[in-house]
């Protein structure tokens, strides 16, 4: 089987890359990239045929940049998956949990970990730029006092040992990741589809209501919306995009009827993709 | 007179003490504090009177982290005023443009002045924490290649040269910040108010087309909607709180009945104070 180019952001072992297995199995060659802008980049000239990006997390928030890569570049969102992020704090086999005295990881990773370090007070938080960058650090560099949270991935790619397992503080912490293609081509193996979800971008006219009347589009026909998140609109200052999720396939008789109503009403609209529910 | 004692996050020069110049003039004593939530927390526990925080931005967007602290903190806004973000490169006396090899700032203001490392490759951009404190650290380092950039404020505060003015890529570019009382004392000198605001955050009940419902309230009583924000409801994946600006204030007998109407649509529901449009 012919392997398929696959774009995420991060070092390997990166919780995108949990994601990338949970849609594409062993069809996916890993590649990582440095910044989000760049698994866009890549994907747009044809040097991946898919890319994996983040989209939200439950308890941070939404990843907003990615909002707005998703208006600059012509991708398809062919697909979503949530995953669950646990935390494991790792270090090199020869280092004992009594000798940590700093522990290295993402800022948002050392946040949802508070516990941990209020009750083990002698160790010390240290922002890195990355969960799965910090396991390899920490292993390249063997030093005797430090350790890194990272997923279980990150620990086998790098060989190191998970010293504590599962240490964020909220279990209720998934991140919602989508599959871009440009073409419609790399899709995750079919399955039966129960409910599929639409995502979209649009503007409103800048009057009183408008957007109460963009999403009567969806209400007036029962379509229930799973997400709105606004961004700037660049250029009108307190002017705002809208990103809508709602359940219903793009090429539904229903969905059609409310995507042309919406566009009647709105500035600007466009379909980011139809996928089935993760 | 007595000054009151209004903290800010950042260092002296920060663009929020151009936000608190703005609002409360010289009757001010600032009050620079490392983080957000050092804000909040001095001003709950009564060390300042009043503080100022951003809100929003026209190019970055929602500060999000602020709308959590609005929700966990008992405070109220009492005034709003929008700054226009003007970034200038400045450095020691002693150093010339030529010279420059290396610009400090907050990643944010760097990424807002992309043209000027274009048209300047010979120059490297250098992520700092605060743009105000790439100013002090350029001024107390006295490094011979490197520059800031940050506010004029800034420029004058820590004796640094403006070498270049207004290296934004986008004129349009404005902070829009929130003064901030425990109780109502704190205020702008008084003006004449054309459009008061009002800000509250909610949550709908978990059934399809709760948010339409719930913006009904502002629609149907032609209540001006100015921004809608959502962030993560913690311990329910996949929900949201919703934060809403709307025209008017909530004294008035219209606007009172749509809150009426929107406490009795939602599952929560608080008012998070109402203030003259700025």
């Amino acid at each position: 089987m012919r392997k398929v180019k696959v774009g995420f952001q991060g070092e390997l072992g990166a919780f995108s890359q949990e994601a990338v297995g949970q849609l594409l199995g062993d069809r996916a060659a890993v590649v990582p990239c440095p910044r989000f802008e760049d698994v866009f980049r890549a994907l747009d000239q044809g040097d991946t045929g898919a890319s994996v990006i983040p989209i939200e997390n439950t308890l941070a928030g939404s990843v907003h940049e990615n909002y707005d890569h998703l208006l600059h570049f012509d991708v398809r969102i062919v697909a979503e998956t949530n995953v669950r992020i646990v935390h494991n704090l790792m270090a090199p086999p020869e280092v004992r949990f009594r000798d940590i005295r700093r522990v290295y990881s993402h800022p948002v990773a050392l946040n949802q970990c508070l516990d941990f370090f209020r009750k083990n007070p002698r160790i010390e938080k240290v922002p890195f730029y990355d969960t799965a960058g910090s396991a390899k650090m920490v292993m390249d560099e063997k030093l005797p006092d430090a350790a890194a949270i990272a997923s279980t991935v990150a620990a086998s790619i790098y060989g190191a040992r998970i010293l504590r397992r599962s240490i964020e503080d909220d279990r209720q912490n998934f991140t919602r990741f989508f599959l871009l293609n440009k073409t419609r081509r790399v899709l995750p193996p079919p399955r039966p589809v129960k409910v599929w979800k639409t995502s979209l971008v649009f503007t409103t006219r800048n009057i009183p209501g408008a957007l109460f009347r963009g999403l009567s589009a969806f209400a007036l026909r029962d379509l229930n919306l799973t997400k709105i998140e606004s961004r700037p609109l660049r250029g009108k200052p307190w002017e705002y995009l809208f990103y809508v999720d709602f359940e219903g396939r793009e090429e539904d008789p229903v969905a059609r009827k409310a995507l042309g109503h919406l566009a009647e009403l709105a500035d600007f609209m466009r379909v980011l993709g139809s996928y089935p529910r993760g």
